[in-house]
C-alpha cells in the first residue's frame, strides 16, 4: 500500500514537474484504435490476396513476391489486436462484432491459430518446398476466414 | 516485335484455356491503392507517434517498445510507395500533391531518406545506447515531415 502510493505520488509530480500532460499517458481515442486495426487489416488483404491466387493456382508463382508478402504478414499479424478495445465498440459502424468482447478467449485463440499458421508458412518458405507454401498460404487464409466468421459481421454495416 | 506478340498471344490463350479472367492479371483498383496507401501511413504513424515521445522526453522511454515498434516500422516503411500510382489521382480528395507525379524522382529521394534514417535507426537500435536511439527516432521523424512537407497538403482535402 505504501508502495503504490508512493507511485502515485511519484507519477503525479513527474507530470506536475516536467510539464507533462496526463494526455501524454492516455490511451488512443476508439476512432484512431479502429482506424488503426483496420488498417492492418486492410494491409493484410494487401499481402495475402496477392498471393492466394497464386496457392491456388489462379495466378503464376511468384517465389520472390511470396518470400517478400510472407515476411510482412508476419509483422502485419501482430498489429490489429490491441485495436480491439471494449471501448471502440459503437463509435462508428464497422464489421466488429460485439461477440470479440463478449467471448475474448475464443478472440484470442483464433488470433494464435493465425499465428501458428504465419510460423508454419515462414517455415515453408525457409525450406523453399513450393507445395508446402501454397498449403501454407491457403491455411493461412482459412485462419483469416475462421475468425472473420466467428466475429464478423458478413456484410459492411 | 516478334517476342512481345508471343508474349501476349501465349498471354491471350494461358487465360483463355484454363478459364483466367484478366482481373486477376489487372492491377488494383486506384481506390483500392489509395486505402491501402493511407492504411500504411496509419500504422507508421501509429508505431512513430508512440515512441516519439520517449524521444523527446515527453514520456518515459521503454526499449522494449523502442525495440518492437522499431522492427514494425522497417517494415510499414517499405509499402506505401507503390500505392502512389498516376492512376489515383483525383479518385478521392486525398492529401497527396500533384507534385508526386510531376517530380518522382524527388519524391523517391525521400523515400530513400526515410530508408537511410530507418536503417540508422536498427543500426542504434542493435548497439542499445539509448541517446543514439532517440536521435535517430527524431531523425526518422523528420524525414517523414520533409516528404510531407513538398508531397502532402497542409489540410485535409
Amino acid at each position: 500500500m505504501e508502495s503504490i502510493k508512493w507511485t502515485v505520488a511519484t507519477g503525479l509530480a513527474l507530470v506536475l514537474s516536467t510539464g507533462y500532460t496526463l494526455s501524454a499517458f492516455a490511451q488512443a481515442k476508439p476512432e484512431t484504435l479502429v482506424e488503426q486495426r483496420q488498417s492492418a487489416m486492410t494491409l493484410q488483404g494487401k499481402y495475402l490476396y496477392s498471393i492466394l491466387p497464386m496457392a491456388t493456382g489462379k495466378i503464376p508463382y511468384d517465389a520472390n513476391i511470396v518470400a517478400r508478402n510472407v515476411g510482412y504478414l508476419a509483422v502485419l499479424t501482430q498489429m490489429p489486436w490491441d485495436g480491439f478495445d471494449p471501448r471502440t465498440q459503437g463509435v462508428k459502424p464497422t464489421r466488429a462484432l460485439p461477440e470479440i468482447y463478449k467471448d475474448p478467449a475464443t478472440f484470442k485463440a483464433k488470433q494464435d491459430a493465425l499465428h501458428a499458421e504465419i510460423a508454419k508458412l515462414q517455415s515453408a518458405v525457409k525450406s523453399g518446398n513450393e507445395a508446402n507454401i501454397k498449403a501454407a498460404i491457403n491455411d493461412t487464409n482459412k485462419a483469416c476466414n475462421s475468425c472473420h466468421d466467428t466475429f464478423r459481421a458478413k456484410q459492411q454495416g
